[in-house]
């Protein structure tokens, strides 16, 4: 969700004045920032704003990915928001933003025997011929052995990624595996594959997959791009160590290029210098299948409190 | 699955003169048993059939629900797997066993916006009418709150068990949790309600909900019941303390009572009471939406591969 560029802002100027005590303010100057700042986090940690503001719009709005009824009315959640709890100068810009929106999709083993996966397409992913795409698959269990694959090898096939994610405490074995889906699709159709499959960016071993963007190369042809079950990817391992394996893959789903978005701001205006800006907030959209109550109205909530908290001061910060 | 009947019987007689030699043979007499004990113990720690046939009988069958084609291939499976280790008196018993086959299923929330809920159909369930059923819900945080619900409180209603299962270590949890499945249908349709949904008997937070059967009570209209994902149980709660839902439900199962299955066995025939039997086994069926590999795969493995290291003793113990 990096590249996602809707922001839920808020403007405030507590860091800046904090940064520049740093460097240009004797220690018995600081101290009054330093206060303040104590007393909002020791605010903060009673207060419920945030988890109240998370639970709201995941719940009232619910998944809002770009394009979707729901994306429209968390753009007005976030205006009665902003007003509810007391900003000035709350704006809505609309940009444009294409939007992908999934529609029907599923997938099949149809050969040893039928067996329906549990699939979920990539976010971006090109949709199939209405008809689908039916293929041997060439199964991989490493991304680096598809990277190691000769140019045409694939042609015609469904290449599938099957390398698990490693768990870590630190989350990083998301991004080592994620390179499978983000730019799996590409190489595998530089090869010759006519759709991917890559298993579930996930340590779980529930069939639910994850979905997750994917980013197709300028070099490439643009193919069906989905994940797979963790599960359903270890069968379909099995099942090619034992003989041909075919896959029934159907997507439909749309990109509308002249979509729009919106950020929507709210202001905490500055005591002293309240055209200077600082700007704190989240996106407001999320992906389709799930409320996106981490990925990002967590993000957006936090944010929107902690403004929320600084208005509340009896002097506001220098900046807006 | 406790109920089902299909058994992949293998006979032999270790466990029975072991038992004998308990009550009726000296220290001394007893030896040679328990060294064979010992000495099969070890081989089987060593011995890879068992892990083999679960893998084999996952990959190379799959998902083998009563009435599906995989139940017919599960069976021939069996049969080569038993001419294979060496079994003798290969039978196959025919028995009626009316089939339960799940259809297109879908459940959505519909008021206060579009919203499809991960959901699968309990095992046993009824369809909803070709058109499906859409209706207001009635949230039941508690199984006892549903019980505690006055007759005719649901009229029209589709009643929403949310309990959540309880982790534990002996796994009792499933079993408490389980009574909201398998018996909340029935005690919801005395009450008038035309649906039933059950958060998913499973500690995840992933979306995919479990199936497991369910069973209608004789003095109760039978109504179509289904399990949805935890997180959309919770998402349902929260609604529901907003203001009206409503959920439209669509399930496609279909029966067939005359359907059959099947009882496979292989003999390692007794050495000197031949005519007398014990059998242990496993059942070869599995619910349609995984391979099974627990329930019961490794069970007819174990069995299996335990009964062919018995048949491979220098003498076969002294019943079948």
């Amino acid at each position: 969700m990096k590249k996602r560029l809707i922001a839920l802002a808020a403007g405030f100027a507590l860091l800046a004045n904090a940064a520049l005590a740093q460097t240009s303010l004797a220690p018995v100057k600081r101290q009054p920032t330093y206060e303040t700042a104590a007393a909002l986090r020791d605010r903060a940690l009673s207060d419920t704003t945030a988890w109240d503001l998370t639970a709201d719009l995941t719940t009232s709005v619910g998944p809002r990915p770009v394009g979707s009824p729901a994306m429209a009315r968390a753009k007005d959640w976030a205006v009665k928001t902003f007003e509810t709890l007391g900003f000035s100068n709350i704006k809505v810009e609309e940009f444009a933003k294409p939007s992908w929106t999934r529609g029907a999709e599923s997938a099949s083993v149809v050969l040893p025997y039928d067996w329906q996966l549990a699939m979920i397409g990539l976010g971006g992913s090109v949709p199939t011929p209405p008809k689908g795409i039916e293929a041997e698959i060439v199964v991989f269990s490493a991304y680096a052995d598809l990277l190691a694959a000769p140019q045409g090898s694939l042609k015609g096939k469904i290449a599938v990624v099957t390398a698990p994610m490693t768990r870590t405490l630190d989350g990083s074995g998301y991004g080592t595996a994620g390179i499978a889906r983000r730019a799996g699709p590409s190489e595998a159709a530089k090869r010759g594959a006519v759709a991917y499959l890559v298993r579930s960016i996930s340590t779980s071993d529930l069939r639910s997959p994850h979905t997750g963007g994917t980013t197709y190369a300028d070099d490439a042809p643009k193919i069906p791009a989905a994940a797979i079950g963790v599960p359903d990817a270890e069968l379909l391992e099995r099942l090619a160590a034992k003989g041909p394996v075919r896959i029934k893959l159907n997507m439909a789903s749309s990109v509308d290029e002249k979509d729009v978005a919106w950020n929507i701001s709210g202001d905490i205006v500055g005591s002293s210098k309240p055209d200077e800006v600082l700007v704190i907030g989240g996106h407001l959209d999320s992906w389709d299948v799930g409320t996106g109550a981490i990925d990002d109205a967590s993000g957006v909530a936090i944010t929107t409190a902690a403004a929320k908290l600084i208005g509340d001061l009896p002097r506001h910060p220098a900046r807006t």
